[in-house]
C-alpha cells in the first residue's frame, strides 16, 4: 500500500502520496490560500499538472477538494490503497520523541503544545482531524518536526536562564526540520556506503525555513532551531539569532506589541526584511543587478551559515560530510560555493564542475584532496515520514 | 601626570588613578550600595586597603567620598597631578568610534543614546556630570565600550531583521567590552613581538560579563554582545543567546511584562539562573561537592563558548591566537581546560603545566607544537582608558 502524507500549515494543505518502499512520490499536490477569497489548487499525477482556483472554506474543505482530485485525476485512492496517513507536527515538545500513532489521547497531548508553537500546532491538529474524520478507516500517524532532536544533549538543549521558569513554561531548544536532518544524515551514511554510527555530519537544511544540525555517529549533539523554528539561520522572512534585548528594545521605543515584534521577526525579516525579496533566485537577479541591499542580504546569510560550520566542527572535532539540503541547499550553487568559500585551511573545499554540475541525486561536490566531504543530499521529508508511519503502524501491530 | 578613571553604575562607582605611562595603578576603590541604606567604600592605595560602610546618597556623594579618601589617605591629589579624567561610557552608538573629550554636545549626544542602553548609560553621564562639576580644571574624556567594534564589517554588525525598523531604531549590533578586546589584541603582538596586523586572534572576556571578538589584523570581524551586553556567552546572571521567541513565549504564557523579562534574562539568568550562583569560584566548590545544576551550568557554559570559537576560526580562516582574560579568563585554569578540550584536532590544544602556573603576566599556555598559540592576557581596561585619553587630550591640541 501507499502512504498519504499530510503537512497542514496554517493557510495551506500540502499532500503527497508516496510509495514508502520504492520510495517514489505517486501524486502530490497543494491547497494554498484556505479561507481567502480563492484558493489555489494544484495537483501532480502521472507528469500532468492540474491547476485551479477555487475558494476552499477550511481545511475539512481542502481535503475533500484533494480526495476529489484523486478520484477524479487519479489514481483513485481505493486502487491505490492507503497503508496509513502520516501528518507533520511542528512541536511535540519533550512529548514525543518518535512518530505516534493517533488516538484521542495522543491529540489531547498535541493540543497541550498548542503553546509551544502557537504559529503551527493549531493548524496541524486541524489537519489531523479533519483527516480522521474523512479518512477514518486507516492508521493515522503524526510524524514530529522536533522528535529527532529530543536525543540533543542537555548543555545544547539548555537554555541559560532561571531553571525554575524554564521548568514550568518547558523553556528549552527543541529544534525542527528534525526528519529532513535525520533523513539526510541517514542518506549521507547509505551514499558512502558507511555505517552511521561512524559519520560525523553537518547538516545545512536551506529553504524557505532554514536550520543546521550537527550529527555525530547519528545522534543530533546541536541544532540551530530553538525554542521555536525562529532561532538560528536567516532565513527567507525569519531574522534567525538576534540579540534577544531587540524585543524590549522596540517595545520600549517603537510601542509595538509583543504580537508585532513576533510578526516582524517571523514574518518580515530574514533576506525579505533585508532586501524586500525572500526567494533566493530572484536575490541573485537583484545582486547581478547591482542592488546594495540584495548584496548585504546575502553576506549576511552566508556569515550567519559560516558561523555556525565553524561552531559544530568545534564540537563535533572531526567533520566527515557538510551536507547542503532542501531548495536553496540543493539547487543554489552560488550560496554553496560562499558559503565554504575561506574554509580551505580547515580542509573544507569545493570543486566548481562538480558543484555546477546539476543533478537530483546525492552527490559529492568536494575534490578529491580534503578529508571533509562537502555534498548535496536531497531531502526527501515525504518519505521519510510514510517509513516512519509504516514503522510505527508495523511496531503496534506486533 | 596621571588620569583619573571612572566607571559609573547604576548604584556603584569604581575609581582607578592610573600612570598611563608606567602603567601601574596608583591608587583605585569601589563605592558600592550608591542609594541604599548602607554603602560600602574601599580604597586601596600603597599596599593598604580601607574599608568603611556609611550612606552615600548619590553618584555625586561618591564621588565626594572618593575625592575625601584621596585627600585623607593618600594620594593627594593634588600632589599626584591630574592630567585627565577618563570616564567609561557602555553605548557610543554610531556616533562615537573613538574617545572624545567631554563637552555640552558630547553629553547630548550620549542623551540620545539612553534609548540604546537604558540600562547604562544614565548611570555613565551622570557620573560624568558630577565629575565635571567636582574636577571643572582638566580635561574629562569619554571612552565608549563600543568604539572598538564600530569597525565591524556590515554582515557581521547587521541583523537580519526590516531595514526600516532596524534604522529608524538604531537596531544592529554595536558590541561591548570593546576597550579589553582592544587592548588585549594589542597586547597579543607586543608579547609575540609580532605586527597587529599580521595576527588573527579570537579574544575571550570571561568576567561577570562575558563576550568574544575575532580580531584579523587589528580590526574586529565579528563579536558576541550585540544591540546590547546581553547576547552572546553565557554570564554570571545574563542568558547570552536564546530564541528571542522566548521573550514572546513568556509574555504570553507566563505573563510576564517585557520589563520583568529583561530582568530575567539579564539579571537572573545566566550561570545564576542555572545554578543559584554567579562567582565561578563558588560554580566550581558546588560542582565538587556533586550539585548536578552547578554541572549543568558549567557545561552549558563551555559549550557556548566552544561554540563562539568554532565560528570565529571559520571567519577568521587562520588562527594564530586564542586569548582568555578577565577574571575567569585570567584565574580559572578548569575553565581554560575545558574549554580547549576537544580541539586537538584544530590543533588547538593546552599544556596542562603551563596553564596550571600562576602568573600575573601575559603568557602563553599551548604546548609547543600547535600552530595556534592558546594565551593568558590580563586585561588592563583601565590602563587602556588611561591612555586612550592621553591620546585624545593630546591629538585635541595639536
Ligand atoms: N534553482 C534554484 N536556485 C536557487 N534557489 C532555489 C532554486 N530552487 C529553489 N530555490 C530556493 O529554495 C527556497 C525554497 O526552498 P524550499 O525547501 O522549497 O522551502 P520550504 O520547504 O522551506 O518552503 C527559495 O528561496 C527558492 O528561491
Ligand atoms: N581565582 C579565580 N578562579 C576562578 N574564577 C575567578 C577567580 N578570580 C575571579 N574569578 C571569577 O571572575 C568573575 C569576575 O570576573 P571580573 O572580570 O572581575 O568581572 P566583571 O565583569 O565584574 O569585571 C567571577 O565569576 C569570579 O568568580
Amino acid at each position: 500500500g501507499s502512504v498519504l502524507v499530510l503537512n497542514s500549515g496554517s493557510s495551506s494543505l500540502k499532500y503527497q502520496l508516496v510509495n514508502p518502499v520504492g520510495g517514489e512520490a505517486i501524486a502530490k499536490g497543494t491547497i494554498e490560500r484556505i479561507g481567502e477569497s480563492s484558493g489555489i489548487v494544484t495537483h501532480k499525477f502521472a507528469g500532468n499538472t492540474t491547476r485551479r482556483e477555487q475558494p476552499v472554506a477550511d481545511h475539512g474543505a481542502a481535503l475533500e477538494v484533494a480526495l476529489g482530485l484523486f478520484e477524479e485525476i487519479g489514481p483513485r485512492l481505493s486502487e491505490a490503497g492507503i497503508y496509513a496517513v502520516g501528518h507533520r507536527v511542528v512541536q511535540g515538545g519533550e512529548l514525543f520523541s518518535g512518530p505516534v500513532i493517533v488516538d484521542d489521547e495522543a491529540l489531547e497531548k498535541m493540543e497541550s503544545l498548542v503553546p509551544l508553537a502557537p504559529l503551527h500546532n493549531p493548524a496541524n491538529i486541524q489537519g489531523i482531524r479533519v483527516a480522521r474524520q474523512l479518512l477514518g478507516d486507516v492508521p493515522h500517524v503524526a510524524v514530529f518536526d522536533t522528535a529527532f532532536f529530543q536525543d540533543l544533549p542537555p548543555e545544547a538543549y539548555t537554555y541559560a536562564i532561571d531553571r525554575d521558569v524554564a521548568d514550568r513554561y518547558a523553556v528549552r531548544r527543541y529544534g525542527a526540520h528534525g526528519t529532513s536532518h535525520q533523513y539526510v544524515a541517514g542518506k549521507i551514511a547509505r551514499v558512502l556506503g558507511r555505517r552511521v554510527q561512524d559519520l560525523n555530519s553537518i547538516v545545512l537544511h536551506l529553504g524557505n525555513g532554514a536550520s543546521v544540525s550537527a550529527v555525530k555517529g547519528g545522534v543530533p549533539i546541536e541544532t540551530s532551531m530553538g525554542l521555536t523554528p525562529l532561532e538560528g539561520l536567516v532565513m527567507g522572512t525569519r531574522s534567525g539569532d538576534v540579540d534577544p534585548a531587540v524585543v524590549f528594545h522596540l517595545a520600549r521605543n517603537a510601542g509595538m506589541s509583543i504580537d508585532e515584534i513576533d510578526d516582524l521577526l517571523n514574518k518580515r525579516s530574514g533576506l525579505k526584511g533585508l532586501a524586500g525579496e525572500n526567494d533566493m533566485r530572484e536575490l541573485h537577479r537583484m545582486v547581478d543587478e547591482g542592488d546594495p541591499d540584495a548584496n548585504l542580504a546575502f553576506s549576511v546569510y552566508v556569515h550567519r551559515i559560516k558561523k555556525y560550520i565553524g561552531a559544530y566542527a568545534a564540537l563535533l572535532g572531526r567533520v566527515d560530510v557538510i551536507a547542503f539540503t532542501a531548495g536553496i541547499g540543493e539547487n543554489d550553487a552560488l550560496t554553496r560555493t560562499a558559503v565554504i568559500d575561506g574554509l580551505e585551511p580547515f580542509g573544507i573545499a569545493i570543486d566548481e564542475d562538480r558543484n555546477e554540475a546539476r543533478s537530483d541525486d546525492p552527490r559529492i561536490i568536494s575534490p578529491e584532496w580534503t578529508k571533509t566531504l562537502v555534498m548535496v543530499v536531497p531531502t526527501m521529508e515525504e518519505l521519510a515520514i510514510a517509513r516512519q508511519c509504516v514503522e510505527a503502524v508495523e511496531t503496534a501491530r506486533t
